[in-house]
Order: structure tokens, then C-alpha cells, then sequence
């Protein structure tokens, strides 16, 4: 089967189609023909060699799969062959959805939304179940919470709002008032621009802050929060001692997570959740995908068609 | 730390105590000090070469684990160190729970039902997700159906039956007569003494049948399900060709499940799921505690102190 693949770190330049062979399911895993695959910020970091969750090349990236059900392993009664899924991979072990099949343990994919096509479906899972996992796993956001998503417009915020507002909380957003016409469009009730407006001085009456940005914006949101408030990171940065008594901390790398996928994948259903695309790209062009990715200009996901 | 390996495939007495280095949680997984291991069927066989899931040799074996959380890697946001859990491991890759330390993904573990001590809790995790995932997953129990469980009074069959008991379901079991009171004290409606009676001669009435024993019991229980009725499997065993219109046939093998660990530690708290406990044993007697488990003499779980 095509894959792509690389032998080194580097710039989009690094990746390679190669042929693999395809894979087989094992005991509870399903193989599944990949119809498309999105592409996140972790990709890039990956194959630049600025992220270290898949030790050394060569590996095949890609964590967001949308695809058919080709053949099912022993013991899976989730899927059927045939049947449309989307899903988020755990690997190292494995390989990447920059493939033309993929397994993974049955529990990893849940049945794609019927009114989204695979390139739709591709662009939610790994930002979606961030998003999921940070407000209601973490946050266990609340209808009448005040919910402040830092930059609202990308790729993960933008699923974070739709998320809140599903909840029933009230949204404020950061992004360039450039934005701000998306950022009503998918819920956000008190879009903050941040280039004229500090959102520190909002008051301390929010709920949850979700941070993609991290840096001084971790601290900084910490001012926003009331007393047992959560601030939920989803980058790695250092945050300040809170001491007690105060709004809690706490930092969020996603998970695959059947219930919460089949959760969103209801909320698509509902059309109460869906990703913005901004290029669709095939699988040979992956490099290009990451250099436009890269670029910082994208509004919305990034998806391969394979 | 300590851990039970095995060099070679074999009898119990292949179970030989050594040092492992103490594992490190990487992200979003936890690191678990193990107070309670569950064995399991599965746990036997693989020592004697019987199941493959693990490769060859060596090997630590152990798929139910409760105990508490000693750290957590990056990105974890469920469980902090303190916290008591209990889950199920999915390993190749990592090694089993007969040890005093385990990692596993954060979501592979959920909060100990709090009125359960770690030797209760251990007994639950792969069993009852077992039950859990062929009478609620795969089979959709509904309140009212009638639910058919082979080996009633076995380790899956008994939690099996309290699972569909907590969703309403009349349950008929299957085991000898001299356990029927204990069918009872767990909610059996209707004890079969398959020694005296032919189950498959109930009538075709049956909406879903759990069959943890194989042979000709699956063949025979489709003849007991009503048109749309299910067979949940939780065997290899071939089932018979069913033709269109008729029932359905399933082949579970159980996954790590955070969602459902979490719904049946509500059960657990709620009195209404309890694993029977056969015997403990500390962890130096693994040996000792699978011969016993080989025995067929066992009326419940055994469990290995740690």
C-alpha cells in the first residue's frame, strides 16, 4: 500500500511516499481503508523533529482517520466491514494515517456522522476529543458557565466553542477582530480582540479558560478565573504556583476515546459541531500540506485525501 | 520493583518471582503502585501457551489491576498521585499487572468504587467490562428482555447477570443445581439445572444470550432467541451459519474502556455489582493461585495481594 513516510527529521521536504505492507488486524482491532486524513500542528512538530512522542524515524504520521471498515480481527462487534468510521490512533507500535489502511483497536473509531463526507470527518477527531477532553472530562463544563477560549478561531478552538455552546455555557473568544464575524457565526457571544483588548482585565468571573497558546497566557488567564475556576492547558508550559485555595491548573494531551467520539459524532449529527476546512490536499501532496499548515495563514483544518 | 515472569510457556510452576526496573509514565499515562491483581482464564493460558496475545516469552502477565496512583505523565488531567483506581491493561508493549508497578493510558483506569477494598476492585475490571461490552455494547440489553447466561455462577457469568439485572432484563442462568441459591442471591430469575434440563428448550423467546462456554452451546442457543435476538459469543468458537432473517451471532473480546470502567464503578457503589472472591493470595504465590484457578474447582475470583 502508498504511504508517506520519512527517514529523517526536517522540513516538509522529509516526506516520502513508500509502499508498506498492508497491515492486519489483530485481536480487537479493525482494519480500516483510510478515505482521509487530517492534519494537525503535532504532525508538523513531529516531522520536524520538535515533538518526541514517536522516538526515531522513519515513521508514517497522520493521527485523524476517516475511512471504511476493510476487515474486522477477532473479537469486534463495534464494526462491521463496510461500515464508515472516523477515529484517532495511539501510536508508536503502529503507523500513521498518511496510508492507505490503518489499524487500530476497535474502540479508537466510532461511526462517522452521516451528514459529513470523509474529509469532514478526517478534520474532527484528534482536535475535537481535545476539546472534549478539556472542557467536559476535565473542566465538566456547566449550562451558565462563562467559558473564554483563547484563540477561538483555530483548530482546536474554534471545536472548543462549538463544544461550550453545546453545553450550554456562554462564550468569550479571543482572536483578531478579523475574525470575530467567524467567531459569531459558530456561537461566540463576547468575541475579545485581543490586539486592542487585555483579556486579563475581563474580571474574575470566568468559569474555564481553554489555552492552545500557552506562554504568558497560562498565568495571565489565571486572572480571569473566580475562586474554583479551572484553567485547562492543552500546550506544555509552565504555569504559576497557584497556591491554595484559589482557580486550579491543569494540562491536557488527548486521548483516544470511543464514548467521547461518539458523542461528538452526535453533536455533528445534531449540526451543533463541525470543522472548518481551509485546503484538502491528496496523500502525495502531504509536504505541501505541511508548509501551508506551517505558514501560520490557515483558517481551519488541513486534510489528505487518500 | 517485584514482578512474576515466566522465561518458558508451561505448567504454574514456570512463575518465577524477579526484578523489573520500575516504569515511567509517559504522556497521558499514569503510573498505578499495584495493591490488588486480578487472574483470569486468559491469564493461565497464556502462561501455558494456550492463548498468543503476548508473543513468546518472557513475559509478565495481569490484565486487572486496582491500586493507586503513584505519578502521572504529561497531559493527564483524570487521576493525580494519591488517587485509587482500578483498571485493565491492554499490553503487548508494556508488561502485565502481576508486578508492583504498571503504566497504562490514563483512561485504562478509572476511580475505585470507594465501598470496594483493592482485592474487591481487582476482581472487576476485565470480567465486568467483558459483560458490559457484550450486554450493553453489543447487544443493547433493554428493560423487560429476557437475557439467557451460560455458566451463571463463572466469573464473567456472574457479573454478566448483575449487569443485566441493573438494566432491567429478566435473566435465566445456567449452572448446577447446588448453585442456583447462589443464582438467586445475584438476581438469576429463573435457574437452569443444565444437568436436568435442556436450556434450548426454554423456547424461542430469548433476546439475548451470553455464552462464555462454546461447543455446541452456541449452536444450541440460537434456538432459544426470538427473530432479532442476539448471541454474544465471548468464546472463539464457530457459530453456526444463520442464514438472513434470523438472529444474530457476536464475537466479543474485551477492550480497556474509561466510560464503562467508570458506569460499572457506579454499579459497584450502588450495591448492585460485586465480584465473588474465591481466594487471595499474595503476589509470590502466582503459582499457587493459578493451579487453583486450573482446578475448575473456583467459585468466583482469585486475586494476588501486592
Amino acid at each position: 500500500m502508498r504511504a508517506i513516510s520519512q527517514d529523517t527529521v526536517g522540513g516538509p521536504e522529509v516526506l516520502k511516499e513508500i509502499e508498506l505492507p498492508r497491515p492486519e488486524p489483530g485481536p480487537t482491532e479493525v482494519l480500516v481503508r483510510v478515505r482521509a486524513a487530517g492534519v494537525n500542528p503535532t504532525d508538523w512538530k513531529h516531522r520536524a523533529g520538535a515533538a518526541a512522542m514517536l522516538g526515531e524515524p522513519p515513521f508514517v504520521l497522520g493521527w485523524d482517520v476517516s475511512g471504511v471498515v476493510e476487515a474486522v480481527g477477532l473479537g469486534v462487534s463495534l464494526h462491521k466491514p463496510g461500515d464508515e468510521v472516523f477515529g484517532m490512533l495511539r501510536y508508536p507500535g503502529g503507523h500513521g494515517a498518511y496510508a492507505e489502511y490503518v489499524t487500530a483497536p476497535s474502540r479508537h473509531f466510532a461511526r462517522k456522522p452521516a451528514n459529513l463526507d470523509h474529509v469532514q470527518a478526517a478534520a474532527l477527531p484528534l482536535a475535537a476529543l481535545t476539546a472534549w477532553q478539556a472542557l467536559v472530562d476535565t473542566a465538566d463544563v456547566r449550562p451558565g458557565q462563562r467559558v473564554l477560549v483563547h484563540a477561538a478561531a483555530g483548530g482546536v478552538g474554534h471545536l472548543a466553542v462549538q463544544i461550550a455552546k453545546a453545553h450550554g455555557a456562554y462564550v468569550l473568544g479571543t482572536a483578531r477582530a478579523a475574525k470575530h464575524g467567524f467567531l459569531r457565526s459558530i456561537g461566540v457571544d463576547e468575541p475579545i480582540d485581543y490586539t486592542t483588548t487585555d483579556f486579563a482585565e475581563t474580571g474574575r468571573d470566568v468559569d474555564v479558560v481553554v489555552d492552545t497558546i500557552g506562554g504568558d497566557y497560562g498565568p495571565r488567564s489565571l486572572r480571569t478565573l473566580r475562586e474554583g475556576g479551572v484553567l485547562v492547558s492543552l500546550v506544555l508550559s509552565r504555569l504559576a504556583d497557584l497556591g491554595p485555595g484559589t482557580a486550579r491548573a491543569e494540562t491536557v494531551l488527548v486521548e483516544p476515546d470511543h464514548h467521547a467520539l461518539t458523542r461528538i459524532a452526535e453533536l455533528a449529527e445534531q449540526g451543533r459541531l463541525r470543522a472548518g476546512i481551509d485546503t484538502v490536499l491528496p496523500l502525495a501532496e502531504a509536504a505541501k500540506a505541511h508548509a501551508r499548515g506551517e505558514s501560520g495563514r490557515v483558517q481551519g483544518k488541513i486534510v489528505l485525501t487518500v
